[in-house]
């Protein structure tokens, strides 16, 4: 038996959402049916490193799932690729030890959250980066990204109908904003993200740029551990999983 | 009656082309259903510079129509594109005179095709530029192009089922291709296009840059006006109709 570990690259538009479901086009669901036709009809069921909502994208998911079969790295991600549809590419395949496991190894993950910054909305990127037409001083924004970054409660900038129970304490390693041009990127880094916590605080932040709030109202906001603080969650087109981060790689060589 | 111009940009991922069918969702169905709507159930018919197949996109496609309302250009955008889908978007509406057709007072084409030139194919692109995995000579596509330019019976480089009638002599005013990173573009402008005859081009200027042709058979290519003589029509999802010159703007002031 043969542990494999795969980074994995999707465009979400077609998608609803990573988890499967019994009938819409989930990636895992897509995955999962690549997987049986690969095994003859076997049901192989994979573990990622979390979910991702309908519209959101991956440039770096990962999953590991398990299999008899004794094929080399690089044929496994040719015959994969093969066979999937091109809205999924396997970036990488890796075989790891049976220790690994692409949710409970997790050490760090980045999401970066695109938005383009026009007056006009554009037909091509609609699915692909957040159309958001005002002014923004991205200064205030920088400023209020250092607030959000290290451990503190995430409540007001988490779905409340998270089903996460317990303590919404999270690391956030890094947060920051460049602007290319007309677009504008952020870069969050975290042990961990609560349900909805990116597109939340985007949407806080972008709030912030458009000098309707302060940068300093981010350690009052996270005081109050409250969602009904802040405004609505930003949409899931501008949102990828971007990298996926373990403590041991776990190779097998 | 007023007689209105649109600077038209669309993703035709969404489509089965341009032109109006009885079921498949088209740009001119899309369109008209639009301002049909507008009109209070008035079927109102659009003219287009010229169609474009499913896949294909536009930066500036050019229609007109007449209408009976007498509304300011800047009302007439946005009440369209409050009604149209976000893969369609109204760039510019003009008031022009009835001297004014979308498709007999065309002047000049512009149409670019982007190449993804990476080795490994990329899911966001996928619509939007041909991934073409091969090394490229690009100096040598630029010298074919040189041979491109000017007035030739392009039979060859045309689509064999080419309904048009007559002689497939076109002017092509300018052939080129940049590379920007693994991204190519090709630039073409001419008079008139004739069926697939840009990507038919493509296709055959990428020959060239792989080394599996010569930019001095362009010529030969020419002569012979013969579809045979070339490989396959290249894929729509790179292509897109970029600029509609006319003559005259006959904007009514």
């Amino acid at each position: 038996m043969a542990r494999l570990k795969c980074v994995v690259k999707y465009d979400g538009s077609g998608f609803y959402g990573f988890q499967v479901q019994p009938t819409n086009r989930t990636v895992q669901g897509v995955l999962e049916r690549v997987l049986k036709e690969m095994h003859k009809g076997v049901e192989i069921r994979l573990q990622a490193s979390g979910r991702t909502d309908t519209g959101v994208h991956a440039i770096g998911q990962v999953i590991h799932f398990d299999s008899t079969y004794d094929i080399p790295e690089e044929n496994w991600k040719r015959a994969l690729n093969t066979l999937l549809p091109d809205d999924i590419y396997i970036q990488e395949v890796i075989k790891v030890s049976e220790e690994f496991h692409a949710r409970y190894s997790v050490s760090e993950k980045e999401y970066h959250y695109f938005v383009r910054n026009l007056v006009e909305p554009d037909v091509f990127s609609r699915n692909y980066s957040y159309h958001f037409p005002y002014e923004v001083d991205i200064g205030k924004i920088k400023e209020a990204c250092r607030y959000l970054e290290g451990t503190h409660d995430f409540t007001t900038f988490s779905s409340a109908k998270s089903t996460i129970k317990g303590e919404k304490i999270r690391t956030l390693y890094h947060a920051s904003c460049i602007k290319h041009g007309s677009d504008i990127e952020f870069i969050f880094r975290g042990s961990g993200f609560l349900y909805n916590m990116v597109r939340i605080m985007v949407s806080v932040l972008l709030d912030i740029g458009q000098g309707r709030r302060k940068p300093e109202d981010i350690p009052i906001l996270l005081e109050k551990r409250d969602r009904q603080q802040v405004g609505k969650t930003i949409s899931p087109n501008g949102l990828y999983l971007w990298k996926v981060k373990y403590n041991e790689e776990n190779k097998i060589i």
